[in-house]
């Protein structure tokens, strides 16, 4: 399949409690987990350049196979040399399956009528032009395959996370999806992940964790959380899921989260992260802190002549005042976008850095103690 | 008045027909003209860090009175170190009167009425908020003693430039301010530039260059122009102008132009230039090429995997295809409007730096026609 033997190989180096620091090895180069991975939705991380993405210390980047399968379209990425070359990221990459888009974007503006599923696929409109499309199992793949990132997600159906009966029909139809992308998948450089679902009930997740790793996948994402249940049924869903899942394979929690929950998810066993937050509240002028989050639109920022964190070395701590950075947020500069995004991101992956080093180290449990008692 | 002897000193190291290089001495550094300056009106060159600014060859940068003294005034930047620290540019800086915007923007809206000029000042409303607000030569010199840059311009007015009558009338307050402007002015490290207008007039311009001159400024601006007149009509008013002018002080032309206007004012005698129009289009998807311009919007570079300009070393062309700028261009990615921005800026600072080479190889002539040949 590969002149890589140890392509997609899972090495734990260290566990403290449920929290693993490991490698995954990829085509793109080995992944130092836990890894938090910054989401450029159409291949490009808003507001940044690649190379001020490697500088805030990204190692893994994730795009939206919804986004690129409309635009540019997946074969005109594949023509280009595939998304690393398109989007001049060279280090490892994932994409998801366009499932969640496609549930939660596409037709889902007052016209909900126009997203049908089926337990073939799910035919949506376009979110750009309202143009009709379908996704089946073996067409993501195709279009994943497409991208050619070194982490695919197999389609899968995400229920609302507190109905039992959705939960077990989505949970039933995600197995079987899961069957037909694990047999149409064939790129030999890419690992495909499977998603476990459930909601928020123990019992479906221990079925679904059971079903999927007979399916023997390289890696595991536990889906179907981050989207409407409490904060608390989501940690606690974590910690009846991620024991359940082998030691030996990399575990994914989709579309989380903040720094609290990069810190609680790892407690709980997961080492991979993706999520649009920190670069979302950038463009709207949210700072996030060693002490929580600041809005540089409040008025208390507005001669304040220190950097946004004083600890931090980020480019923009290290050469713009708050003041600055405000007046930027508050003229609508681009740049004020742009920096507070590299802040962000370099926070949330100066977190995961620790955290992993912690790991390392041994001293996980006072790093979160630690981590906390900054927040009170 | 200051420790720097040489400060405002203006070399001229070399010239060829009209053509001049030359340096100009600054309190940030020691200037290389000719010399064309990105404007980044609210202290931000738009869609840039200052490092990629730097990166692309800036030297000099332009902020605009106007806006700072708006938003976020200029006392505000003056405590915070003034302009140079605010925005984190610490090479030469210039600052321009307001006028211009005054009487472009503000009150312009459908609302002329707003707009009162009389021989003391002139009184406008914010395009912000609409307050109301009064710029004289004293309070505008305040205004650019406060922002500090390298370079500041004296307070004139701006006529129609084909209208005898009011050309003769602009002409006579901008000199009566340009005095006030003189008089008013104490900043021992920041040059303050005179302005010659006369509109498209001859002898309106040579009575102009001569009062100014009898004031003897560290340079000059050449006002009026690229408000309204043809193409043929600035080129020829420059043609009479700038050799009226002392050829041991800089001659500046304000809001010019693209780098076919670098070309044809340095052949008239033109050191300095200024222009928003490299980043804004950028902003719009077009590229500046050797050979023209280029709409990444147009849908023939949809799959075309070459770099913008294959001779071109900025970052964008070296790590990006046509196909993928235009992807950002079209999908909106704030990316798209960065890396044309880098693009364009990297185009004028290179043709600006061929002109002074050729200038002081004595090869301008070559490399003028040269230009214009890549451009049929």
């Amino acid at each position: 399949m590969t002149d890589q033997p140890d392509l997609f190989r899972f090495e734990l180096l260290a566990t403290e409690g449920e929290a693993r620091a490991g490698t995954f090895s990829t085509a793109h180069g080995l992944l130092h987990t836990p890894v938090y991975a910054p989401v450029g939705t159409q291949a490009s991380v808003k507001a940044v350049t690649p190379r001020q993405l490697k500088e805030v210390g990204a190692t893994l980047v994730l795009a939206n196979t919804y986004h690129l399968y409309l635009r540019p379209g997946d074969e005109l990425v594949a023509c280009l040399g595939g998304v690393h070359t398109f989007m001049d990221w060279h280090g490892p990459m994932l994409t998801d399956s366009g499932g969640f888009q496609v549930f939660s974007l596409a037709g889902a503006r007052g016209q909900k009528g126009l997203r049908t599923l089926d337990d073939d696929g799910v035919t949506f409109r376009s979110h750009i032009d309202g143009s009709t499309h379908r996704f089946t199992p073996e067409r993501v793949m195709e279009i994943e395959q497409n991208l050619g990132a070194d982490i695919a997600m197999v389609l899968d159906e995400c229920a609302a996370p507190d109905n039992y009966d959705y939960s077990v029909q989505a949970m039933r139809r995600t197995h079987a999806w899961a069957e037909r992308c694990k047999a149409a998948h064939s790129r030999p450089n890419q690992a495909l992940f499977g998603i476990v679902q459930g909601g928020i009930f123990p019992d479906l997740r221990e079925q679904s964790v059971r079903y999927l790793t007979d399916l023997d996948f390289p890696g595991y994402a536990i889906g179907g959380l981050s989207v409407g249940e409490t904060k608390a049924q989501m940690l606690e869903t974590l910690t009846v899921t991620a024991p359940l899942l082998p030691a030996h394979k990399p575990r994914y929690l989709m579309g989380v989260g903040t720094p609290e929950d990069l810190v609680e998810g790892v407690a709980r066993g997961v080492d991979i992260f993706d999520c649009v937050l920190p670069t979302r509240v950038a463009r709207n002028g949210q700072a996030l802190l060693r002490t929580g989050k600041a809005n540089l639109r409040n008025a208390r920022f507005t001669e304040d002549p220190a950097s946004l964190d004083p600890t931090c070395a980020c480019y923009a701590c290290q050469h713009f005042s708050r003041a600055y950075l405000r007046h930027l947020i508050i003229a609508g500069e681009i740049l004020g976008a742009t920096l507070l995004t590299i802040h962000n991101l370099h926070t949330m992956l100066t977190i995961m850095r620790e955290i992993r080093e912690a790991i390392l180290a041994g001293g996980f449990a006072d790093y979160r103690a630690a981590f906390w008692e900054a927040r009170r």
